[in-house]
């Protein structure tokens, strides 16, 4: 059994033990995780520094060596989370339902943790404190698999949650990194699906797409975003620039970022000039279909579409705009381009909008709101471990129900099948 | 586009209007496609006959020809089947929960379709109506890959499948079948997981394990069970020696049987004897370790256990038997060698009965019953498509819901996030 073997057995071995845990001493250990991480607080900023200097060595981006970089506060922030998921109910034990049948078997079903959790992400060290977290609070083991990038400053926050698992008399192989950073660990972690119940990855496309067509562990794919907002025929113009220009710039690099608009035809001539005023604010980009190229001829950063755009995640000031006859095309082209993220309306008509919540196929549809809210916090979760895109398990926002999975109990009295 | 890329596109392209059918007609559908298959009935059974004869040629095992095998009463009960699904509530459209956040947004989770399910099984015809009728009840297109033996069999049930489908206007893409049988064919069709939501095996495990390992669409895994029934200290013997008898041999070839028994040392002396006379009326073999061969030395059909046995799900006239020194030895075994399905404690205990509940990790924990109740049908699903070992999205008896996702619907009036 090799080191990485070690670790996922270690783990599976720990489940029942940490799964059965009672929830007093699961928040005791998430606030001493807390505690441990602020009083470890050198030893970590010293091992980031180390990773921020290897990274700006190796000519990362900047954007890279931002999600990398911890400070004081950004510290205090991953701390803060531990004791928000502390204060949070336990959803582990719920008996979600519990019936007598016709022969006297009382047949319930129990939450209970899933087991274990395999978390694959790029360079942010946070989710290294957030995922073990909410795994340890629904009583999964976590594994964890960061980039190379984070490896030094991973290994220091690890050291100081371990703290507070072992401090509290807890099985330590409640959490574990996995400290070889090659691409052959890598793909060995993904199929340890004798070990491990479920593999999350957290980062961008190609993270992802290497996960699903790799692991033979399930995985909860999260995070792509192409997200359209549809301006109805009737719809209120101030409520829908104020949502598209909210959906796209309030924050350019997440998920829910809206990508595309689609507009009625009917509305499009003094409709877009309106939008295009107010995008200007952010020199937003727009990539065109023929039609609503054609009315907002002659302005700057007008662009003609490609059929790439229709399918772009852009994450940056640009977004894809398309003309259509009918509430149906529209539904159409955003069931044929999006990434069952998030989708919106904006419409004062009452079929319409019933129209699109049941004929879109995307985790959440909005009526008149911004794309911006699809986020565990914003749901009313208290927490979030990533926005799953696809239908089994969890959809959408996911929060700590979405680390659970559940059994039958059932209580008899001696019967036996006829 | 191939032929098989072509089935999946189409089921693609057609779930958003076959998840959003009304209930009447999905009803209508199915009690058509009942009657269907009994007008079909001469159509059904020559076909049968020539899949049969071709399975005889080939010197196929007795058992798989009995399951291959359809006859008048056979096709009767697939016909009841579909009937018996339209009469069950459809759980299509529920809004499990729905709230108001602080913002005025208002929230609600809506139960779904999956939108395209993948089905891959071996030779039982029957699995092709029952799985085009609870994916059809949910507002899913199925695409059923069955084996080869069942080809001609399954062309003539799915021809008359779809004629109901296309008599009552709705499109017949909510059914297909993967007429090619080669290997090549159902790995590429494991891997269509731009179309297809998950993928369900139904079958040996030498079929779920090579799905599991190629494919890239999400897989529910089902069926394996390598049941224990524990006997404890306090347990009442005779309920012991009833539930042991029928768990192993009321039906032998199935998942929820028990393989395996589990004593406590300080009554296997008086119980492990009355429970050999119960077993052989049956003839049943006990593959025991050490000290219960010691106890039942001298007696038929009794011989020593191997490391292989304690893993091992017969499916046959043969149980092992291990004996404890205490309950958590007894949790410990079998949280090593079960297969997450179906275990059984008897005991009057009640702290011991609790604690199997909580510590046992499998989808069905019973205390003083016959895992043989592991089933849809028992649970009072109305029906079930499989029994779940794992733990992600539905575990244990999958009924109607298990074939369900939701999607997150919200009514704003302008919100924008700040």
């Amino acid at each position: 059994m090799n080191d990485l073997e070690k670790i996922c057995a270690d783990a599976y071995e720990a489940r029942v033990k940490i799964g059965t845990l009672d929830t007093d001493i699961k928040n005791k250990v998430l606030n001493d995780a807390a505690d441990n991480l602020l009083k470890a607080e050198k030893e970590i900023l010293e091992a980031n520094k180390r990773d921020v200097a290897t990274a700006e060595e190796n000519m990362k981006a900047k954007s890279m060596i931002d999600r990398l970089s911890l400070d004081h506060d950004r510290l205090l922030g991953m701390a803060d989370g531990l004791r928000q998921i502390a204060k949070l109910a336990d959803p582990i034990g719920e008996v979600m339902s519990m019936a007598k049948r016709p022969n006297g078997l009382i047949i319930g079903k129990r939450r209970v943790a899933i087991g274990v959790v395999g978390i694959i992400f790029e360079a942010r060290p946070n989710v290294t404190s957030d995922a073990f977290g909410l795994c340890f609070k629904t009583g999964n083991c976590v594994i964890l698999k960061g980039g190379s990038d984070a490896i030094n400053t991973n290994i220091a926050i690890v050291k100081a949650l371990k703290k507070a698992l072992t401090d509290n008399l807890v099985s330590d192989a409640a959490l574990a990194l996995i400290e070889s950073t090659d691409r052959e660990t890598t793909n060995a972690f993904m199929k340890m699906d004798q070990y491990v119940d479920v593999l999350i990855p957290r980062g961008g496309a190609g993270l992802i797409q290497n996960v699903v067509k790799n692991a033979t562990i399930p995985v909860i794919q999260t995070g792509t975003g192409n997200c359209h907002v549809y301006v109805d025929k009737d719809a209120d113009f101030d409520m829908a620039v104020n949502i598209i220009n909210n959906a796209k710039t309030q924050r350019i690099s997440v998920c829910n970022a809206c990508e595309s608009i689609v507009v009625h035809s009917a509305i499009a001539e003094e409709f877009l000039p309106k939008l295009y005023d107010k995008l200007r604010e952010h020199h937003v980009q727009l990539h065109c279909d023929e039609r609503a190229q054609a009315i907002l001829a002659g302005r700057d950063d007008v662009t003609e579409a490609t059929a790439d755009d229709w399918g772009m995640e852009y994450l940056d000031y640009i977004m894809s705009v398309k003309i259509v006859d009918s509430i149906d095309e529209a539904i159409e082209h955003i069931n044929r381009y999006n990434t069952s993220h998030s989708e919106a309306i904006v419409t004062n008509d009452y079929d319409n909008a019933q129209k699109f919540l049941n004929e879109i196929d995307a985790a959440c549809v909005y009526v008149n709101a911004s794309t911006r809210f699809s986020d565990g916090n914003e749901f009313g979760f208290g927490a979030e471990i990533g926005i799953s895109t696809q239908k089994l398990h969890a959809r959408g926002p996911m929060g700590l129900e979405a680390l659970t999975s559940y059994k039958y109990i059932i209580y008899g009295s001696g019967q036996i099948r006829e």
